[in-house]
């Protein structure tokens, strides 16, 4: 949408809002729809070309409103984690569909979808445990309890561990920055040894600092192998699997029990969305629920129960947003080809700069470019590359973010703009250039 | 603000956002302000009389943007806490200022605030007893502890206990529905002579059920006294407490360690946005503090620290949202004064519907009125209400919550919508008889 589209449309959503509350009195407080009524109402998958704008809020007065709050806001959250997850080609089993025992919830960040998953997975272990030996309390359980992510995963895993009260292990990644099996395998065999439950595995697909992938077809089976759950980080990745060319990265995702990425980081839905999908949702549900009066309807006990049931036991807080709204006008508006071209048109760019570093021989590239992230250096000592991004910063016209890779102190170009073109990875890079020009003869003087 | 002019300001910021597009390229990437920059450019207490829109609008481009997202973000959240711990009288601990220990963040719900609360507990009193005994493990302490709330508080307080892994146990609530120091102290007795470790406390203030109190003064110097950490979750009432007549429900907060309330719920701020104020910051930030490098920014190890440190450490999701806007423009749009007479006319017209309820013979009230909440039912049986609630929902001209006060099945009528008016209530009133009559007629059949 441009500019002068957006002006016009934001003002018809600002008079749709006016008018609502103009008329609410007219309206009934509670829905007259049956619980599922949204399904049969909206296509199974997200289209492929672009939907008008008009279709869309024509589909708001039509199909959300007679819902309301309750049930719409669950039941489009449901159908639109189903849209994403088919666009990725999730295996059937992540799927809730009519009758699935899997499906998707919107969570708040990343973060908050690996505290979920690994609550739910100390649920279960604990509980298999306790069926098998009755006398284990909880607290013996956890005490032996066992988690590894990658020594390339995101901070909020460790942080998982910490608020779980869980051993987290850090695993060697490989000459890729991946976690592959064998170390692993290792890790596990040793602690197993010692006396200690290893119970839940984070696999990392594009890491933070330089975007690699953990190796989930290795991994995968061997936590299958080991009764560990498996959750798959695909933060900032996972928008990429809409598009075939991409898809293979997420080979493997079979072998997971939990799935995460952000559609908020790189598919162009406003934050927060943080789309999570589990194989058996009774996992999440059994770790969370809880049943007040004040919070019963009519027809939770029923045979009638949602297709899914409420989010309110997906997640760590009670309260909702209709967040899926954002899911359903993004996807609509762009269409599944709108979107590929998007992360497609990002992908070239990071190219085009790799290509743009690599032509320098003053600089090195310092992991495999894959999607939109660029590792990059001067060929030098990390105080080289301390100074430099300290002049790009404090120039203030692009800013970057460093990492440490091993012992190599290195500056990330992230291509993650709505507006982004080749015109500004040109200037960034003579900037850059520049910058580094002075540096370098800084350093000679 | 009135539909009208709604529609003129909603238009007046959709032009602002696409201009702000359109000439995005003219602005720097990153901003010039120092850390701290903010606090001295706005007052330091929340006005009494409304601001004009202009005014606030004004202030954006002049206060916010050269701050961008960050630190304009944190600084805002810090201050805006401020303006409402002031707002409602809160002991000077709990604020910022600019030297303060405490201060105030934003989370997500009232969940969220008792699970952050009760996690920051843990960690403090398992460093506090490896201090003393470095033998023993975190596991060996977790299997001992034990937290308290009433048999009234919210089923999240239960859930918290359930994800932190700790015990949770019920404190039998008094005659009007509080919990008292006795019960609490006899079973915090009780498991301490079983050698398990008593650590945290939550009362509540403004129970979901009857909007009972949990008697504060009584329980807060028995949780400072055995050095238990006390949470009180206002999630409701909290709101009420601006006003100086209810101030008094909140005596007894200083001997609270953190303090929670739902802006969200009742005092206009959109969902979500719950307020949470800790004594000691350093309690949270120790109890999530991770640090990547991607996460490091030149000032946090300066002597320039943040009057408040960054909001990342406070809450489970890293991500963050500004909602200290939505406080800051609710504020100045309000007043004070505004703010309060909206919760005045609320518990007004409460009060007017319990006595509605009281000219009736064939209802009672079934808990003291003191705010928004009035819980009634027909004198007679629960099946006799459950009937009538069951009509009342099916008419869906207005909805109610049930609860479950002791065996009664109970009704609650709560005032909570932003335009509600006397005759809504006495509309309500007259619904309720109706239903109520044809309900005792099928009775007599």
């Amino acid at each position: 949408m441009n500019s002068s589209e957006f002006r016009r449309r934001g003002k018809e959503m600002v008079d749709y809002v006016a008018n609502y509350m103009e008329g609410i009195e007219s309206r009934q407080v509670y829905p007259d729809v049956e619980p599922g009524y949204l399904r049969p109402l909206i296509p199974a998958t997200a289209p492929q070309e672009p939907d008008t704008f008009e279709d869309i809020i024509n589909d708001i007065e039509k199909i959300i409103m007679p819902g309301a709050a309750s049930p719409a806001c669950t039941e489009l959250e449901t159908v639109m984690m189903d849209w994403l997850g088919k666009m990725l080609q999730l295996p059937e089993a992540f799927l809730a569909g009519n009758q699935g025992k899997g499906g998707g919830v919107i969570q708040g960040s990343a973060s908050e979808a690996t505290l979920v998953a690994l609550l739910a997975a100390r649920t279960k272990v604990t509980r298999r445990l306790q069926a098998a030996s009755p006398e284990l309390t909880p607290a013996a359980i956890m005490e032996k309890l066992v988690a590894y992510a990658s020594d390339q995963a995101h901070s909020s895993v460790e942080r998982a561990g910490l608020i779980g009260g869980v051993k987290l292990k850090a695993i060697p990644s490989d000459g890729n920055y991946a976690m592959c099996a064998s170390a692993l395998q290792e890790a596990v065999q040793k602690d197993k040894a010692a006396g200690l439950i290893p119970f839940f595995v984070v696999a990392t697909l594009g890491t933070t600092s330089c975007c690699s992938f953990d190796n989930l077809l290795e991994v995968g089976p061997l936590c299958n192998k080991e009764d560990m759950w498996l959750h798959i980080d695909a933060a900032y990745a996972g928008s990429a699997f809409i598009c075939p060319e991409f898809r293979p990265l997420l080979h493997g995702v079979e072998f997971a029990d939990s799935f995460n990425f952000n559609p908020h980081k790189w598919l162009l839905v406003n934050f927060d969305c943080s789309a999570m999908w589990v194989k058996n949702r009774t996992d999440l549900t059994g770790a969370f629920k809880m049943d007040p009066v004040y919070l019963k309807h009519s027809h939770q006990d029923s045979g009638k129960l949602l297709p899914s049931p409420s989010g309110l036991h997906w997640q760590l807080p009670l309260g909702r947003r209709f967040r899926s709204l954002k899911m359903w006008f993004v996807f609509r508006m762009y269409g599944v080809k709108g979107l590929q071209a998007y992360i497609r048109k990002h992908v070239q760019l990071s190219h085009e700069f790799e290509s743009l570093v690599s032509q320098d021989p003053r600089f090195e590239i310092c992991a495999q470019v894959v999607l939109g992230l660029v590792c990059f250096r001067l060929k030098g000592s990390n105080k080289l590359n301390e100074a430099l991004l300290q002049r790009i910063n404090s120039a203030k016209k692009i800013h970057l973010v460093p990492c440490h890779l091993r012992d190599k102190f290195v500056l990330r170009f992230a291509i993650c703009s709505r507006t982004v073109e080749s015109s500004h990875v040109q200037l960034a890079w003579e900037h850059i250039r520049e910058l580094a020009a002075a540096v370098l003869s800084a350093e000679r003087e």
